[in-house]
């Protein structure tokens, strides 16, 4: 098969470990026999200095004639202390989402073996932890009116629903449950908010589609709770923008795996994955970077975006070999092993492969 | 001195626990020569049962003319299931903090030496854990306008602040941490929510009048990530109604004593003191519940309230012995040790003051 991935390296360490998910990509597509086009193009603060504004117009472009994004990280310390500054990095990313209606954000949090004793939580805790939230990404309060009145003295941000959302959003958490063991959490704040009472009513009407699936409704905050007690009780999770934000993030540190954890947000067009890390500035060129979270991303690419499972699996498979045998870079070396490179856990994996 | 102290059980375990917080407040004030005036009154599920309304106009007043509110749970779970019920005990919640002005939730999150072991987290993770949340209680999305248009397929719930709103809460942040470690993180959105910039530009405003305060700006998503991995960074937090609902629970699990932990609400009128647990109702009646947090949130009453810190300090530190004694419920007591009643641990309690 042939395919065109619009590449969105970004900013800081994004650069580095969007390489190694091309090499590896590449020693994938010529092992199964696949073509991969890749086609750059400038998102973040990059494109800020480059051209002005975070998400150009060629950019998109690009990417909605793409079959797939693979996207490394954005944000530069120079934006970090001025939330009010008129462009931003931020503005880049939220505008990618709405323009390429990327309005569910696909996140799978799962332990490694071989990695759970670094997580912050007892492995008694964690064991078996297996979760994918599914968070909506192009509504709320992210995209309502917002802005100031009485001089500025009075702030307001709208959190906006419509049905049709909540729906689109929830079907594809039933299909995904479907897949899976077939349980479905809705996280809301019904007792309060009059969009979580949609999303709520939205859900239960469409119980009846999948009878199969058992549906629980729990509260954010009973959520925020249960996630650090007792992460292996979830399985799939949706849930509305802001929401899952807060979640997500904290979900990602309780497997101990956070720096391996991918992503990848679908919707109307072109489907786009990424790492769920930050663009590290301070390791901006080292070549210290973790890239597995991007290749695992790629890994995710190839099994929803193209359909290949098993160019999926055996990404995964070299992954994880790497992982037993200790090739991993500094965040994940213990004290007395080497820590290895970017670049040289990705050419270990390609030689690997 | 003397004291009116109104009394609101509210609903399940709430008259258990309240019941042994009344003995040990009676017992303290025995022993320093106080007088306690204890003035019942309705609030809640058995509110909606007795006169139609969660917090009717008589409690109110009540509360208006105590010294202090002692507080135990509300919650049926007749309710649970219809978020959308035209009469819910939550709404007598938030009517009480509005009309009280109760515009500040303070929540401590400390580990007990002797239960640290209940955490979910490693013991190196959260020892010496000593963190106050200051979220704000009667403003934000909880309270704007939400409604339905489009003949109820769009729902939206608006959050608004006003700069007076977040200075005051501020301003109780500042000045705990004066009395504190002098650290002060502000927990926002920033990059997303105006309201959120309107948060921390009035913060940024207000660190000249603390000059030995060191404030910190960190977005919700980080916060929620950092307090599960070193909530022992945390001391002071600020922050607004729905990310201080989410956060103060997830920080909560981290110390492994959530059924011990104590919370004020303050403001412009009466104070109010109660545990974060709720009403747990399959406990109802079977003097099982744990009492400790609500005897503690009386500590805090004493302490805050009346200016009391030898009486706190006597109840904290008998509670303290009493857990060093295994003299707990059920909750604490592990395996092979005995497990006591709701009443014979405030027994307990009262003769050793
Ligand atoms: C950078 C920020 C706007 C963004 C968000 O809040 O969606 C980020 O936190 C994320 O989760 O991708
Ligand atoms: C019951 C609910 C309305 C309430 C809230 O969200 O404030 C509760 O979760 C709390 O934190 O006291």
């Amino acid at each position: 098969m042939k395919f065109n991935i619009a590449l969105l390296a970004g900013d800081g360490i994004g650069p580095e470990v969007i390489n190694e998910a091309v090499k590896v990509s590449d020693a994938i597509a010529k092992k199964f026999n696949h073509e991969i086009t890749w086609t750059p193009a400038l998102t973040g603060a990059c494109a800020i200095d480059a051209v002005g504004v975070p998400y150009p117009d060629e950019t998109h472009e690009i990417c909605m004639k793409a079959d797939a994004v693979l996207f490394g990280a954005i944000g530069h310390p120079k934006y970090d202390n001025d939330p009010s500054a008129p462009v931003r990095p931020e503005q880049g990313l939220l505008l990618m989402r709405k323009k390429l209606g990327l309005f569910a954000n696909v996140r799978p949090t799962f332990t490694f073996p071989s990695l759970i004793d670094n997580s912050p939580l007892k492995r008694e805790r964690i064991e078996g932890t297996d979760l994918v939230f599914l968070r909506e990404l192009t509504g709320g309060i992210y995209f309502g009116e917002k802005g100031r009145k009485d001089g500025g003295e009075t702030a307001f941000d709208n959190c906006v629903y419509t049905r049709a959302e909540v729906q689109r959003l929830a079907k594809k958490g039933f299909e995904l449950a479907m897949t899976r063991s077939k349980k479905l959490c809705c996280v809301d704040k019904a007792n309060v908010l009059e969009t979580s009472r949609l999303w709520r009513e939205t859900v239960q009407a469409m119980e009846k589609d999948y009878p199969e699936v058992t549906v629980s409704y729990e509260f954010v905050d009973a959520v925020a709770m249960r996630l650090v007690q007792w992460p292996n009780s979830y399985d799939v999770l949706i849930t509305e923008n802001l929401f899952g934000d807060i979640l997500t993030d904290e979900a990602s540190v309780i497997s101990g795996s956070m720096g391996l954890m991918p992503s990848a947000s679908v919707g109307e067009h072109t489907s786009l994955y990424e790492p769920i890390h930050g663009s590290y500035p301070q390791a901006t060129g080292l070549n210290i970077a973790n890239p597995l979270a991007t290749i695992l991303s790629a890994a995710m690419m190839f099994e929803d975006a193209f359909g290949l499972k098993d160019e999926a699996e055996a990404i995964r498979a070299v992954v994880n070999k790497s992982l037993e045998q200790g090739i991993v870079t500094e965040d994940l070396a213990t004290k007395g092993t080497k820590a290895y490179k970017t670049s040289e856990v990705g050419d270990w994996l390609v030689a690997n492969l």
